[in-house]
C-alpha cells in the first residue's frame, strides 16, 4: 500500500481500530527498511523477512494502544497529520517489544511463541535442514541476537523518524529513554531472582514494576500524554494509574502462568513454575506455607520451581497448595486494590473523553480473570 | 567531573587528542545514565558497571575518530559548542561497538577480549561462584544479551541527545540509520558464510564491505562530513575513500588473524582459522590451491577451518600454504591498490587541512603491516 493510501485510510478513524492502524504502520515501516537494505545484503533481507513475520503476526499491540489513548485523553486529536505522526512514534514501541520477545525466547530457550516456532528455533532448524557446518543451536542464537538488535535499532529509527514537532519529540524523549532502561533492568532482575532463588516479595514486586508496569503501561501512557502537552500534575496522575494497572496486569499474569488454560495463554500448563519464575504468587505462597508451618509444602513448591521435568501431578499439587495457603486470594485482593487505586488516579487526572473511558476499559481488560 | 569541567577541558583542543575526548564524553554519558536508573534497579546498576568498564577499558575509538576528521576536513570547526555536540553525536558510535562486541563475543563463545574475561564469561563466573540455581552459561548469556541491548539503546540516546541543530541532526540521520542495518547485515552474512562453508570471493568481500568498511569507516566519515554540511559530490568522494580504506583494513585484519603476533592482536594465534572465518585470504587460498592442482593442500585448509582443536603445527602448515599459493601476495597487492584508489578519492574530495592529512594518516595506519 502506498504511503498516500495509508494516510487516507488512517484519516478515517484511528480511534475505531488502533490495533489495525498500528499494524499498518509497522508493515509500511518494515517494508521501507527492507527495500533500503544494500544489494550486498540480500541473504540478510530473507532473514529480515522472518523478523517482520514475527513482528506482524500478532500480539495485542497493548503498548501503542495505551500510548494512543493517553494522547487522546490528554487532548490530542484523533485524525490528521499530527495524530498520524503520534501513532507512528508510539508504534515504535512494538519494535522494542519484538526485540524483547526474540531475545527473551532465546534466553528462556522457548520453542514456541503464539503457536509458531520462535526465531532462534527457526534458524536452528534451517541450519539443521541445510546440513551446514558448526552447531545448529549456535547459528540459531546468532541470528536471533542480530535480528533482535536490528529490531531495537529500528525502533529508535521509527520513533525519531516520526514527523513530530520539536516540542513533541522533546516531550516524548524522556519516557522513551527511561522505558528501555527500565525494561532491560526488569528483565535482568527477573533472571537474577531466578538464579539467586530470591523468595522476597520486594524483589517480585520490583520485577513487576520495572518489567511490566513501567515498560508496558506507565511509560507508553507517559509518552502519549506528554506528546499531547499534558502538565506535570496530569503526567504524575496518569503515571500513577499506569503503575497500578501495570502491576495488576503482572499479578494477573502470575495467576495465568500457573492456572491459565493452555489454549488461552498459548503456553504449556505450569510454564512459569517450570521456568522457575519468582513471581509474587510464588513469594506469597512460600511465605504463607512457612508461616502456617507447612514446611513440606513449601519445599514441594521450592523443588517444583525451575524443574524442567515437572509433572502434571506436581503442577496440580502446587496449584492446590497456593489456593489453600491463601496466596491466590491475596493476589486477587491486591489486583482489586490496585484497580481501585488506579481508577482513583485516573479520575484525579482530569482527562478528556472518549480517552478517559477507553483507558478505564483497557485497565479492566488487562486485569480481569478471563483476560 | 562536572559537565562544565568537561566542556572547558574540551574547548582546549579536541584535535590534539580525539581519543581522549571521546572517552571523557562516554564516561560522562554512562555516569549520567547510571545515576538515572530507578532505585528499584540497584542490582542492575552493578551489572551496568560491568558494561561501562568494558566500554571504557580501551579500543582505538576508530569510528568516532574517522567521523571527527570527516567533520573537520569538510569545514567543521575544532572547538566550541558545535564541535562538542558533534563529538558527542559521533562518540555514540562507540556504544554501538560496545553492543557489537558484547554480542559478538557471546556468539563466538570468546573467553577473552583485550586480555580480560568477556561480559558473558564474567556473569557465567559470577553465577558459578555464587552457586546459584540453573545453568551458569544461561545466566551469562542472558546478562550479555541484555547489557548489549542496553548499550545499543543508549547509543541512540547519546546520538539523538547531542545538542545538534535540526539541519545537522537531519543530515547525520541517514548514515546513522544505514550504518546499523549494514553492520547487522554484515555480521549475519559472516555467520551464514561460516555455516554454509561459502568459499566465494564475492561473499568474503561482501562481509568485508558491510561489516568493516561501511560500519567502521565509510558511514562514520559520512556522518562527519554530512554534519559539516558537505555537498553530494564531497560526500560521494569521502564515502568512496571510506569504502576502500575499510576493505583494505579488513584485508589487513585477515592477514593479522592468521599471521599476527598474539601479543599485538590480543587473540590466540590462528584464531580466525579456528573460528572458521570465511575471509578473502581463505577464499583466495582455496581457489589458488585448487587451480594449482594442490587439492590435498586445499583440503587441509578446509579441514582446518572451524576446527576447535587446531594444532600449532597445522596452523603453521596453513600459513606456509597461503604464502606458497600466492594468496598472501595477492592480499598485499589488493591492500596496496585499495590504498592508492582511496588516496585518489581523498584528493578528489577537495577537503580542508588539517583534516585531509589526518584522514590520509588514518588510512595508512589502518592498513599497514605493523598495525
Amino acid at each position: 500500500m502506498t504511503p498516500e493510501r495509508v494516510a487516507a485510510d488512517m484519516a478515517e478513524d484511528i480511534d475505531m481500530a488502533v490495533h489495525r492502524h498500528v499494524e499498518k504502520l509497522l508493515r509500511g515501516y518494515l517494508a521501507e527498511r527492507r527495500a533500503e537494505l544494500p544489494a550486498l545484503a540480500q541473504t540478510f533481507a530473507a532473514a529480515v523477512d522472518t523478523l517482520s513475520d514475527f513482528a506482524l503476526r500478532g500480539g495485542k499491540r497493548i503498548r501503542p494502544t495505551f500510548a494512543w489513548w493517553g494522547w487522546r485523553a490528554a487532548g490530542g486529536e484523533g485524525t490528521g497529520t499530527r495524530a498520524e505522526a503520534v501513532l507512528t512514534a508510539v508504534s515504535a514501541l512494538e519494535l522494542i517489544q519484538t526485540c524483547a520477545l526474540v531475545h527473551d525466547d532465546l534466553m528462556d530457550a522457548s520453542e514456541l511463541r503464539r503457536g509458531h516456532p520462535t526465531v532462534h528455533v527457526r534458524f536452528t532448524d534451517a541450519h539443521r535442514a541445510g546440513g551446514w557446518l558448526g552447531e545448529p543451536e549456535r547459528f540459531g542464537m546468532a541470528a536471533a541476537i542480530l535480528l533482535g538488535d536490528l529490531a531495537l535499532a529500528w525502533a529508535d529509527d521509527m520513533f525519531t523518524g516520526a514527523p513530530l514537532s520539536d516540542r513533541m519529540r522533546g516531550a516524548a524523549r524522556g519516557p522513551w529513554l527511561a522505558m528501555r532502561a527500565e525494561m532491560f533492568a526488569g528483565q535482568y532482575l527477573d533472571v537474577l531472582a531466578q538464579a539467586e532463588g530470591d523468595e522476597s516479595e520486594e524483589r517480585a514486586l520490583g520485577v513487576a514494576r520495572l518489567k511490566t508496569a513501567a515498560y508496558t503501561v506507565e511509560r507508553p501512557l507517559h509518552m502519549g500524554v506528554a506528546l499531547a502537552g499534558a502538565d506535570e500534575d496530569t503526567i504524575a496522575a496518569v503515571r500513577a494509574f499506569g503503575t497500578d494497572v501495570g502491576v495488576a496486569f503482572q499479578l494477573r499474569d502470575d495467576l495465568l502462568g500457573v492456572y491459565g488454560d493452555t489454549e488461552v495463554t498459548g503456553k504449556p500448563a505450569g510454564d512459569d513454575l517450570r521456568e522457575g519464575k519468582r513471581t509474587l504468587l510464588v513469594s506469597l505462597g512460600l511465605g504463607y506455607a512457612d508461616e502456617a508451618g507447612r514446611h513440606a509444602d513449601a519445599d514441594l513448591l521450592r523443588r517444583a520451581l525451575g524443574d524442567p521435568g515437572l509433572t502434571q501431578e506436581t503442577i496440580q499439587r502446587v496449584r492446590d497448595l497456593l489456593v489453600e495457603v491463601g496466596a491466590v486470594d491475596e493476589l486477587e485482593r491486591r489486583i482489586e486494590k490496585l484497580t481501585v487505586s488506579a481508577m482513583a488516579a485516573l479520575d484525579a487526572a482530569g482527562l478528556d473523553e472518549p480517552g478517559r473511558t477507553r483507558l478505564a476499559d483497557l485497565a479492566i481488560a488487562a486485569t480481569r480473570r478471563d483476560r
